[in-house]
């Protein structure tokens, strides 16, 4: 059965998956995009984001950086998102203008299962990438996801409150956080209110890289 | 003026300074000792804490696990200590006989001001430890501290809750954390309704360690 993992979701020192304040200018809220400079200069970042906006500094492209950036990008054969990680509209669809943050071909290349209260017919995007919007709950979108994927994973993308509501229902198999070295003092807390040795979770692994220090997080 | 630092104070990767349930027979809480791992293995905390509880592995003497330990115990001309680091009686003093964890000689060497809202006459110990019981907060403990520490500095040793209110009070100059490769699920949250940026402070520094990961957070 496809595993549900998370990978190369990136926390601040203090704990916030995202910055407070999100909005269509800012999408991972003020301070954010700190967090995921040891994402965005990777070599495997570049080639599957052709629109990368980020192109400082140079990956090591033998680091562990670069080995998680590219670890967590290959063998994915659907993805959840939660519905604030698709775009910034809140509530029922106002119409279907919004496709994401990515333009046309946005780097998922599989079916995307959008977690929402408000229905949309599904839309197909350039390079393989269609979103599908399920109202019926996590459970419902890792069982459509679990069909999609065939022999290969199940990536969980985000958000935060996302994660933290599969965590709390054990679902999750295993999580590549990375912890970036910037404190962004309020948003999204990835932990709050999650007891995860009590969920069944260790930390097996840490490694450190150039610009974040990566653990593994794995269900006994 | 002496600076208010707290220096190698641990967290887990979910954000606690100390488990759940601390008691006598278990001061850092369930799973707490594992924080520590990095630094008791040290060859610098052998030296200063004679009798010391963990022998387990060698301390590499020339990493910055063992570089941040030597470092923390230098220079310091006073500490302060909210009362919980001081032991596990609560309430009222039943009467004089708790006089610390660490046996007839504690490894401060230097006048210690206990946070309590209990008085209690002064306590000297051999080596230069003399602690001081202070009823009138957290300003007048560190008044007392900057008169007795001189030229040196001025060490926060903890817990959770007390690092949490001078932080509030913007009265801590630097800290060096150590972040370990645990998870504890509840205890004490180093960070919890603490909004460093707000309050004026950045990471300026990472350093990854063999068991854990140092960070400096200071005062712009």
């Amino acid at each position: 059965m496809p595993r549900l993992l998370v990978s190369g979701f990136t926390i601040s020192l203090d704990g916030y998956g995202a910055g407070p304040r999100q909005s269509t200018t800012d999408p991972l809220g003020a301070g954010g995009e700190r967090l995921h400079e040891w994402l965005v200069t990777t070599a495997a970042f570049k080639r599957t984001h052709s629109a990368a906006p980020a192109t400082r500094g140079a990956g090591d492209e033998s680091g562990p950086d670069e080995e998680f950036a590219a670890r967590s990008m290959t063998e994915i054969g659907a993805w959840i998102l939660g519905r604030n990680m698709f775009g910034p509209v809140r509530g029922a669809w106002p119409d279907e203008s919004w496709r994401g943050w990515w333009g046309r071909n946005p780097p998922y290349h599989t079916p995307v299962f959008v977690l929402t209260h408000h229905a949309r017919p599904s839309l197909e995007m350039e390079g393989g990438t269609v979103f599908h919007f399920v109202t019926d709950g996590i459970h419902a979108a890792l069982d459509r996801a679990r069909a999609a994927a065939g022999s290969k994973d199940i990536r969980l993308g985000g958000g935060a409150a996302t994660i933290r509501q599969y965590l709390q229902a054990r679902l999750i198999d295993e999580m590549h956080l990375a912890v970036a070295p910037v404190l962004l003092g309020s948003g999204e807390h990835l932990f709050a209110d999650i007891d995860l040795p009590a969920l069944g979770y260790t930390c097996t692994e840490s490694v450190p890289g150039v610009k974040a220090v990566h653990y593994i997080v794995a269900r006994a």
